[in-house]
């Protein structure tokens, strides 16, 4: 008997039949004879009902207050999966956040999970019942209910296989998997069989909006198998794991692209201590997250400095920038908000040279410029011209073979 | 400063329009130098959809979760209402029924409040706070989501006046008091200004449906002075009290009545013990609900046996017994659909006489014959023709002077 936690999002609850379809998978993997544990999201368009409603009667609500509205949503869900799970002839029992201890800190919209009290779950686990638990919420050491933020549904499913110490983390989505790229620009992406978190984060983070960085980073932390599959189609999903032996080990596992962001250069800054600092703690404080950031070694005594931004913050960005440019002595800033970033990731670059070789090679093939490199241990991520993202993909996917399933590579670890 | 307790219905809550007039008022008081709790109910249409979600999955959805899915319902309101008051400048702060302890039995969807902690209350009191209790919902002493029952917000406010030791608990209904009898039926019924617990027990459970029966048994046992107001209109409502000296004390506080009933009639029955067990109990066994029973002495070793139901039962109850008096032996089963009952109700017929005969001779009066008659200490109801009811209404409201406001009578008490 395995005890398996399974998520199901927002649009997998979308509606009563799709509850209904649910209530069903989960009846039939009981009877199989595994132990389950659901967590569930609002229904789809709930949360943004209720967000509405707030922000009808006031423009920024009480944080404390809208989480205790917020959290009705997901409460709905649960009650309603466990009445339909219950029609099957399953016991079931739900239970809020708060009602399995789902400790957080007081952050509210924003909560972090700090503890989780498993025993209740396991007493209804082994009384033969599917335990339904709503996601997204629990409670601060007041009593005071607290959302963990947006797809925070992830990272409660995560945190309860952690805490009842269950074989794996299920999180049903509206696709099968993780694939090599976005499946609507190179046709050929294939789906993932496995990765590892550090992959996953590097893909989620880059644009492939499978599962929350948050919920990975936990996985990763407490070792939980995390599998991504659909909820509405048969399969074996994606699944996510430290890296072990024995483990299908390709050199690279996937691409990602955005062209969500803008890039900023200031040339000619002095080259003293200090520099990024007084460049980039005015974009902090402006409240504007920074993505890539990029310095090359000093000539002349002067230095330049890339950063990329959101797009939606690039014309503020760009003014405070020649404020600082001016201040600091700076020759000139430089802005362009018609940039892609590709990122090419996989922990088999690690151990593999070559592979940024392959990368530059052949982005030049196509006649593509790269305008900056940035790298960590397992990605190598380009910033080219927005019109070639998808030329740049496409060569990228068949270069480094994506469409083929990769053997297998015993691994000496 | 007074500490007051006032209950919002699913009307005075039904829009956010309508949440943001209530905020006002809470604030004005707030400003006035009261110290304020609300109890709301879910907004009007709110709890029928949710049960609406549960049928459409399962005819007969587990009671539990059923619970878990309708407290939703004032959670939101508790929610809305806070931020609109937070928007006012004031400080508010909302709970569910579990967070501020109403702790009840674990009969879920009819559960009865046992204890409530009020430290939690108290604290936000003193700092000025305003606040948000959601009616109708607890949690049992495993912390399971209970709720009251329908119109249990009411009983959830009592029980807090009572917990908190407020001076008052005013009920905000869409009525601006209780009244001498129906105000459509006889347009100079008045507005009663003070009223006793039993009183209002007799008016309520005969039709007058302003307040839950069983707010109204919970304030008496716990002395809560409850006032019931318009959340509409100005004005002082109607206090409802226990029965104390200077109160103004006419000898008919009102007139009830109603058209919901049938009537059954055993005849012939052979007078021995244990006759109206083996006539009601199958009746109790088929879940009717009897109103009215009248059993007269018996003559020549028979008597009759009468009592009232719902209208929807009436064929139900009428089968069961025509079986009961085969199996009695009893004459002849009789029974009529097209009733009204009428009572008159005041405390004051204690110790007045003649109630009973100015009541049968007003209505001997307008011709119209009295079928049943039926007693307590402070009412007398009888049975009539349906087409009668209107006639008799407005001849009692006339008969027994309520247009009128009642002169002071000093009580000995």
């Amino acid at each position: 008997m395995t005890l398996i936690v399974q998520k199901f999002g927002g649009t997998s609850v979308g509606t009563l039949e799709r509850i209904e379809a649910i209530a069903d998978k989960l009846v039939a993997f009981q009877r199989r004879g595994d132990s389950l544990v659901a967590v569930v999201s609002a229904m789809s368009g709930e949360t943004n009902r209720l967000l509405a409603l707030a922000h009808e009667i006031h423009s920024q609500p009480n944080p404390r207050e809208l989480d205790v509205l917020l959290s009705t949503g997901e409460q709905v869900t649960i009650a309603l999966l466990s009445i339909a799970i219950e029609k099957r002839g399953i016991p079931a029992r739900s239970y809020t956040g708060s009602q399995v201890y789902i400790r957080t800190d007081s952050a509210h919209n924003k909560a972090r999970i700090q503890e989780i009290d498993a025993k209740r779950i396991h007493d209804d686990l082994r009384q033969g019942r599917i335990v339904v638990v709503a996601g997204f919420q629990g409670a601060d050491e007041k009593g005071n209910i607290t959302t963990l933020g947006r797809g925070g549904s992830d990272t409660t499913a995560v945190a309860l296989t952690a805490a009842l110490e269950a074989g794996e983390c299920q999180i049903y989505t509206d696709v099968d998997g993780v694939y090599t790229t976005d499946p609507r620009v190179v046709p050929e992406a294939r789906r993932l069989a496995r990765l590892t978190y550090e992959e996953m984060l590097e893909l989620a983070s880059l644009g492939a909006k499978v599962l929350q960085i948050r919920a990975v980073e936990f996985a990763s932390k407490h070792h939980v198998p995390l599998r991504v599959l659909s909820s509405f189609e048969k399969g074996e999903g994606t699944l996510i794991t430290s890296e072990v032996e024995g483990m299908e080990e390709p050199l690279i596992s996937g691409i990602a692209f955005n062209i969500d962001e803008a890039k900023l250069t200031i040339l000619g800054v002095p080259d003293k201590p200090g520099v990024a600092y007084h460049i980039l703690g005015p974009v902090a404080d402006a409240n504007i997250g920074v993505d890539m950031i990029i310095q090359n070694v000093g000539r002349d005594g002067t230095t330049d400095f890339t950063f990329t931004v959101h797009r939606n913050d690039y014309l503020k960005a760009l003014e405070i920038l020649r404020e600082s440019a001016s201040t600091l002595g700076a020759r000139e800033v430089r802005g362009d908000d018609k940039i892609a970033k590709i990122s090419v990731v996989g922990v088999g670059m690690r151990s593999h040279a070559g592979i940024a070789s392959t990368m530059f090679h052949t982005l030049a093939q196509e006649g593509i410029n790269i305008q900056t490199i940035s790298t960590s241990e397992i990605k190598i991520s380009v910033v080219i011209e927005e019109k070639y993202l998808e030329l740049g993909v496409r060569a990228l996917h068949s270069a480094f073979e994506l469409e083929k399933a990769p053997s297998r590579i015993s691994s000496s670890l």
